[in-house]
């Protein structure tokens, strides 16, 4: 995952919702263009408690020398944006992919960043939110497994309930 | 939808996120808990644009009054948390659902919403974000054509594109 165009006061309740959406859904790590050590230290009390040791955060200051690197190492830029070709024609092929690098902005992407992705990839042609689409392409990718994912090295798990919240720790278990 | 317990200052953009993945994702309207003005204006001026005047938005003051009147018309109500019965488990039967009242929090929610709800549904059973919970719940119970959905009164509509930004005004049709 790469985060665009992070500013920590105007952004930092959906900078954190991208994050935690990442890790919860199956991410390996989210960059962020910015730098809030506030909101580092926000997902690292998540990952914490709810595991998910693996999953890495770091705050950088040049994006597109990050999406050079990744493109020279063989991985692929897939950009969500609704100006791009929409998610069901294109998810066949997103699945074949390996290594890929999310892109999600915060404001107003730059041309570049369009021009370099592999994938410019619309979730619907309408405007709504990062945080929807990013949770709906790594849906598509995973194939819905995403749901079920456990972190073996959480400190507490919800045990699913149909009225009220039960939640338990996993002292025992480690 | 019924976003509950919003905050103008605090909750304007992740509110802002959930009404427009609630109308680009095919609900019918939100209701707001709080009164923000401003947002409703922002999510009208978005309508105005792209489409979708069915789209209703409310600011309301009592919603338990809301939920009793949903249940007391023959609807059902969905209130999605992460302590909640994981989705995939249930989507079967949410999809037979006519007449849904989505709940989501903007903080934590009262125990009295777990116990009226007729479905407590986790979108996984991790902490992440309301706005992507909204975004797989609908999408399950759309069976994924909410990504299709076109907005006939709308001004303006995107091209898709591999690359760049296109957009056409729909005068001449309408």
């Amino acid at each position: 995952m790469l985060r665009l165009g992070h500013r920590p006061q105007r952004d930092k309740r959906v900078t954190t919702h991208v994050a935690l959406v990442a890790r919860a859904f199956g991410a390996k790590g989210i960059y962020i263009h910015g730098n809030d050590q506030k909101l580092a230290k926000k997902i690292e009390d998540v990952i914490n408690v709810w595991g998910g040791k693996y999953f890495r955060i770091e705050m950088i200051s040049n994006p597109k020398k990050l999406v050079n690197d990744w493109k020279a190492t063989g991985g692929k830029v897939v950009h969500l944006t609704m100006y791009g070709i929409n998610l069901p024609h294109v998810q066949e092929k997103l699945k074949e992919l390996d290594k890929i690098l999310v892109i999600v902005g915060a404001e107003k992407v730059e041309g570049w960043y369009y021009h370099m992705a592999d994938f410019n990839v619309a979730i619907s042609n309408q405007p709504h939110s990062e945080v929807a689409s990013l949770a709906l392409f790594l849906d598509r990718v995973y194939k819905g497994e995403e749901l079920n994912i456990m972190f073996g090295d959480s400190k507490i798990s919800v045990i699913p309930m149909e009225r009220g919240k039960k939640v338990v720790r996993n002292d025992g278990q480690h």
